[in-house]
């Protein structure tokens, strides 16, 4: 082979920060502060306060390759952590405060942190927490030191005291882009949490795969709202991607109710937001019920689980949003695949132009292939499911320090499982239908849970619905449904059997139909079938 | 260091065109073939020829790391040749037929290209220099045999003939991403051309940079006609940028004439297209001729030479036109920077706004300075002018196989020179204001030749214009102003001078007007500042 004579310079996290101050100086990064008012500074600022951080972090004794975890929500300083931390070659832990305790035990000892960086309204989490930290050496809360609170944390740092006084100029080392830059766990239904480990690379590559593919648009006129945190698979790479294309970035801080939220998008133009379903179907409530507007041309990008039709309907047709559906998870960095529009799409019938929203199309960067049991290619007909595979350089090959685990992940030949279950069709467009775990197999053939949810939640008296499989002695397998139903609503059964019927094949109908006041879910929003499975172990279905 | 846990996976140019082959299946390239009818396929098509394509490389015999030329315009054909040839791991090697023979002859010998495709107007051409290239094997017209002509080519064959019946999947294989794949010479106006190397990564790159920058807005609604010629820096990563994205690719074959353009644009709904000032002067002249009309949305990339005002304003005023200014060069992929927008922009007052038309803003993925002659950096203020010098992923590190050129055009820090001067201001927006070569030094101080040119071009008046320095005894140099004018006015010097009075110094009014009929251009379509100091070399300046 002959060698290109292009030059080596590595692609690194530091350059884009670097980037956007140079290129995009001016432009804001907006807060809603921990303690209280919005804060807001240019990527200038951010990017000469991130220089200071570097110079604190080396002080602090922070050498290459060591984690230092992050207990906090969507501001500037997470922002800084974010690129300071990476650009002197350490890993930028960012951790849920919403896991539980034993998950949070377990993850920041078997990351090793060696400092924690926590949110003000995070310390008494975290005093409670670190007796079982031995290892952690000292916590810096995130705040000035009118702020800073008494603590019983271990060397307790404040941020702006750290920052204060180092130099604004930090000479970033370059070095392998294969280095690790960032760490997330997975917060697992079962077992152990498991560390996907981003690295430089993968993180560049990413940030630019979600910007070259067109499909959100994102440009120096972009103001963009992320409310999927920054703890939760790196706010799908929206610190990355915005300062490259030059948009602006407002972060909520820890308040994410719809008031709150509708706030920002109005005072600061928002148009561009990301987040899962659960938040947005809490916001078009309160749109419904409030009449309030959200700006003109929105764009909504949904993600982290399927979103029911009834819901994208409301949003496109009564708030004039361009609803957009992304696919992806924390071992994929996570966005692999968003949007299902392209070309032609808006002379589609109004059936075929929603169906398609509900799909996703794969990035530039990424491969995905749907298998069966055997391994063996499922067609790309739109009906055929399979276990989507993946493979790219922002998929993880394996967890941090956990071979069993990185071996289950990978097939033989290279691929990552993600572990849901999706049809491709003959556009390539991905809708995932199930997780592996979560199928119903009735009489030999798979029901989609997720399918049986969204059509239970186009019922206006539906809130939420959850389709779980229950053994079967016949069929093996037959699917049970859970709802929590609208307040004051007096919604039955047979309403709901009635609504499917039609919409769904009549012997994906459900055995039974259960009401319940609230439905379990994990630290990032889904419903836990696993809990809700658990919890109705004893249930008998009425077709027995 | 710690090492990220993410997959390995190279960045191969093969990779994009699978994947619009996945993702955008169904959207089109479209060509005004060199036969003459309009030839359209899907990026499904496209793909199943490149692996056709590859397969019958193979079994020419065609090597990893071989060269392969292509005389070629911008058609289905030779995006083929681009993917089928790289991804086999061999150079597509593109070379402009409008070069001097001897170039032609230096080029094809150094680059040892061992097969030449060419298209078929380009025939009686490659016959005539046939015999000075003795180390080419085989000549391949890329044509079908009902159009295969009679030709003295050695081992010459036909493109289709080559492609039937090959298998239409290729198993690509995947290699180290530093791997040559492109080369393209630079017709430098001194010295023997230089072949610029281009990586699979730099490639892949530099075309995710350019759609991640947002400058562009390409997404899959997006038809793109690239009138800069693929053998011309790869059609500015057109070729690759468009299938990652999902756009539409119109191919203008060989008619780059005002009609022919004109015919494309309508007909396939043309929303972006690039091309150098000259194209855009000629295009302008037949609309203001004409009366015709542009497509609605329309955006006009122009790069490779400084634009004039006054066509700027005309295209953007006129013609609701959104005009991009791009800068860029063979070594550098070539788009390091483009588009002088950004936010704000729109409550710019006119002259501000044009005046950022001009500059344009560094892609992610690049760092520029501007260094003095002592190499120091000269203070971004929007004034102060050095050499440009830049770094990243896709700048050449050196040329092939010519170490000496290779060494001059690599700073010891590892920068590469560009050889052009610019300025760079407050907002880090990049503006060249001459090459090293053509700067006018009076009396000690610089005067711009680019900006003199422009301010020229805008009286209506003026067709063409180019400053150059001429010696003086008392100043060093003086600028001297050649003009073409435009047909049947009755152009004065006077006129001239009052015109550039109060836009320009007074000690830049050039010390000298003559008017010719035609500007010496290069191959590439620039003005020929060398052949022009040397036609007026014995020139007495009125003021010596």
């Amino acid at each position: 082979m002959l060698r290109g004579q292009m030059m080596d310079t590595p692609l690194m996290i530091s350059g884009i920060l670097a980037h956007a101050a140079q290129a995009h100086g001016k432009q804001e990064i907006v807060t809603r502060t921990v303690e209280g008012p919005i804060h807001r500074y240019t990527y200038r600022d951010c990017y000469a306060r991130t220089q200071q951080l570097a110079h604190a972090l080396v002080a602090l004794g922070v050498k290459p390759g060591d984690r230092l975890a992050t207990f906090a929500w969507n501001t500037y300083r997470h922002v800084e952590l974010y690129y300071g931390i990476s650009g002197i070659g350490a890993i930028c832990h960012t951790i849920n405060p919403r896991l539980f305790h034993d998950q949070l035990e377990y993850i920041v000892n078997h990351a090793e942190d060696r400092f924690i960086f926590l949110d003000l309204n995070l310390v008494e989490l975290l005093e409670g927490l670190a007796d079982q930290f031995p290892k952690v050496e000292g916590y810096i809360i995130m705040t000035d030191r009118e702020h800073m609170p008494e603590t019983t944390l271990k060397n307790a740092l404040c941020y702006e005291d750290l920052l204060e006084g180092q130099p604004e100029s930090y000479d970033w080392p370059l070095f392998d882009e294969n280095t690790a830059a960032a760490m997330c766990y997975t917060s697992g239904t079962t077992g152990n949490p498991k560390g996907a480990l981003y690295s430089h690379r993968s993180t560049v590559l990413h940030a630019m795969g979600l910007l070259a593919a067109g499909t959100l648009t994102m440009d120096s006129t972009t103001s963009v709202l992320p409310v999927v945190p920054m703890f939760h698979v790196q706010a799908w790479g929206q610190a990355y991607a915005a300062p490259i294309c030059g948009a602006k970035i407002v972060m909520p801080g820890f308040r994410l109710d719809p008031p709150s939220l509708l706030e920002l998008f109005n005072d600061e133009g928002v148009n561009l937001t990301l987040g899962v379903p659960t938040i947005w179907l809490g916001l078009l409530n309160h749109l419904n019920e409030t009449g309030a507007k959200l700006p003109a041309g929105f764009v909504l990008v949904s993600g982290g689980a399927a979103a029911p039709l009834s819901m994208i309907k409301a949003y496109e047709e009564d708030h004039g949003v361009t609803y957009v559906q992304g696919w992806g998870m924390t071992e994929t960095s996570p966005v692999c695949a968003a949007g299902g529009e392209g070309p032609g799409f808006t002379e589609l019938d109004e059936d075929t132009r929603y169906a398609r929203k509900m799909k996703q199309r794969r990035l530039f960067g990424v491969e995905l292939r749907i298998l069966d049991d055997d391994h063996n290619d499922v067609p790309h007909d739109g009906k055929s499911s399979g276990e989507l595979v993946c493979r790219g350089p922002w998929i993880a090959s394996g967890y941090f320090n956990d071979d069993e685990a990185s071996k289950a992940a990978i097939t033989e030949d290279g691929w990552f499982r993600t572990g849901d279950v999706a049809t491709i069709d003959e556009d390539s467009l991905l809708q995932i239908t199930d997780r592996t775990k979560d199928l119903i197999k009735s009489g030999g053939e798979w029901i989609s849970s997720i399918d049986l949810e969204s059509v239970a939640m186009g019922h206006p008296d539906v809130q939420e619905a959850a389709a779980i499989a229950m053994p079967h002695p016949k069929w093996t397998e037959r699917p049970m449904l859970v709802i929590v139903s609208r307040d004051g609503s007096s919604l039955t059964a047979d309403d709901v059997l009635a609504h499917l019927d039609g919409q769904v094949a009549k012997w994906w109908l459900p055995d039974d139909i259960a009401f319940v006041d609230e439905l379990p879910h994990t630290a990032t929003g889904k419903v836990s079938k696993l809990q809700l499975r658990e919890q109705f172990k004893d249930h008998k279905l009425p077709t027995i």
